[in-house]
């Protein structure tokens, strides 16, 4: 096991009718903003709880947070802040509305000259407004860390940050909220977790014990449930397994003392920066790309993820396993109903051009030993055509 | 799963030579007591590693702290801190050290007439000195978490409390620093860690996958490094992996959502406060006890723990999986080096009297569903005669 020091400091409020218990979280006197996505949590009666449970507060609102955040609708929300005093915000969303917020709430504190440097150029956050979370979707994990990926819509740059600043308070978790979710949305949510949990399990051994056996647990659960909930949508266990399993996916504690890869993401963001694809679906294209071309590098733990996760361990040989387990994840995608080929979103040779391209112009080497440069990422995109 | 609400707040600094780090934690001119049990420290360098860092501070010590610490060697704790205007304590020990260190930050600022009430009648903490830890012994994760077990020498009362008060600011996890234990508090360790698990695992389903997951991954963790560590003392790994689970089978993670036990718990303090047996053995003595005696309620669970934990799943009857695993337990407290009954320890059916009438005198009604009364736990002593 690695070295490593760590603290997660986010209240989780789990369970049904929870949200009425956000008032006993923020300070009394707090001046408060909400901020939400589009209009999903009017219809859910989501909003309706909220408002209720923030009568006795001062508050606003900010609506309108698009999927994939943009830098400049957060800007909107920072200005919001500033005429009305706000000092508290309650995100009431699924990633994209969380991670805007963390944005939102550092931006509103941001002393240099342009917040936008947050991201480019990973400038500290010596401040930030706190803030709550009403969580409606399952997914990003967001909602349990202090970071946020934030696109500038002008630029496509599509670019993430982290600061101890922006952890939520609070976060409330009632999975009956996501009975109502599109199935697209639980699919995506369950490809987004699964993911996030990979990249810190699927890179090399270091006898790391409690955190491959958990990264094994939130995978096993994501395999056994997802599935379950696109048949039965209105079932409180599965969707509370679901919950708390993405939840667990993107912490920080599988991740302490092991080696962690992120490559997926890294070249799955450009693809939705680029082309606009869901988050989960460049994913879904992406993570069996990486598998196979870093399988040599990757095989001792491909092999335990095979075995451990979908039980592969019989009589084949070790490359038998790899590509086995690497099927396994691609047939869990297709069973999930989120494509894994480019040509499955109307992409070929051009974005495998322009994703390699814009990897070289940053200078990324990305994964777990930082070899993975434009040229791998065009043999990782090209077996995804 | 059922609805919780939990936060733990608690910084891990965890690998080698992180001792030296604490002086980045502790808020520069604090007043520092250091807080310690009997010599070992000075022996094993700990206590030299950890003067060395606080070079820039102001600080004292208080050492002597037992097993099972006392509200009395407590008390003269509380009464060095009022003379020497301390404000930050740090604790460097393993869980006696830790636990008294918790009565101690708590009973130091407390306003009522006997801090004892905090113990007798659950008084409200309603404010404690910041303290941080340096484990030594990985055992009873108390070094993530809020809880303390403290023992009044004059009344044989070994009574427990909890607050958010009185959670470590970080705790400074060293797996080097075990090599140089006996064996013996080694092998208590794990046995408590154990119990740990189980007491908040083995009770019956409520569909939570993670949290079961996860308490698997624990208990399979100290079943396969247990033993290792006996045969081999100086592998980090294998320290490692111990000294992580042991956090995480008392940091309250797994036990969110679900419901909890702690019978083992409750009797086997009796037996230490009575007869000075150390804990471990006093839970090595009553969990299977336990686990026979509710071996009907608890028989979903039983089977679910010998399935995942131990392997047993092949042809067997319900009843005959049960048993199995109530054996395995045995049989792996006994590879522990752990005896498992009263007479392995000179105790008899005084033992047996004497524990079930302090049960009946208290009115305690214990375990997951409140129905073990001192008759029941008569019965479960009398099969550990």
């Amino acid at each position: 096991m690695e070295n490593f020091s760590f603290v997660n400091p986010v209240k989780i409020i789990f369970g049904k009718d929870t949200i009425q218990s956000l008032s006993k979280e923020i300070p009394a006197g707090s001046k408060v903003l909400i901020t939400y996505g589009g209009g999903s949590i009017k219809r859910n009666g989501v909003y309706d709880q909220v408002v209720k449970a923030l009568a006795d507060f001062e508050w606003n609102e900010f609506s309108g947070i698009e999927a994939n955040p943009h830098y400049e609708t957060c800007m909107k929300a920072v200005q919001l802040i500033k005429e009305k005093n706000i000092n508290y915000v309650l995100a009431v969303g699924g990633g994209s509305v969380i991670d805007a917020t963390k944005f939102i709430v550092a931006a509103a504190c941001f002393d240099g000259d342009d917040p936008w440097d947050i991201l480019s150029k990973q400038a500290t956050i010596k401040d930030a407004l706190p803030f709550g979370t009403v969580l409606t979707i399952s997914a990003t994990g967001s909602e349990m860390n202090g970071g946020a990926v934030i696109t500038k819509a002008e630029t496509h740059d599509k670019l993430s940050f982290g600061s101890s600043k922006t952890y939520p308070k609070f976060s409330i978790l009632d999975p009956e909220v996501t009975y109502s979710l599109p199935m697209k949305q639980v699919s995506n949510g369950v490809v987004d977790a699964f993911v996030h949990v990979v990249e810190q399990y699927v890179t090399y051994p270091v006898n790391a014990m409690i955190q491959d056996k958990f990264a094994e647990a939130i995978l096993v659960t994501l395999i056994t449930e997802g599935p379950k909930a696109l048949e039965t949508p209105e079932n409180y266990d599965i969707r509370a397994n679901l919950m708390w399993a993405s939840t667990w996916a993107l912490n920080g504690w599988i991740g302490c003392g092991v080696p962690e890869d992120w490559a997926t993401h890294g070249i799955g963001h450009e693809l939705t920066a680029l082309y606009g694809l869901d988050h989960a679906q460049t994913l879904a294209i992406v993570l069996p790309g990486v598998l196979t071309v870093l399988k040599e590098q990757k095989a001792e733990k491909i092999i335990q993820f095979g075995e451990m996760v979908f039980g592969i361990y019989n009589n084949m040989s070790k490359e038998e396993r790899i590509n086995e387990t690497i099927n396994a994840v691609v047939n869990f995608f297709e069973e999930m109903q989120v494509k894994t080929r480019l040509s499955d979103y109307g992409l070929g040779q051009e974005a495998v051009n322009a994703v390699s391209n814009r990897i070289k112009e940053r200078g990324w080497k990305l994964g777990e030993k930082e070899n993975i440069t434009a040229d791998t990422v065009r043999q990782i995109l090209t077996l995804r055509l």
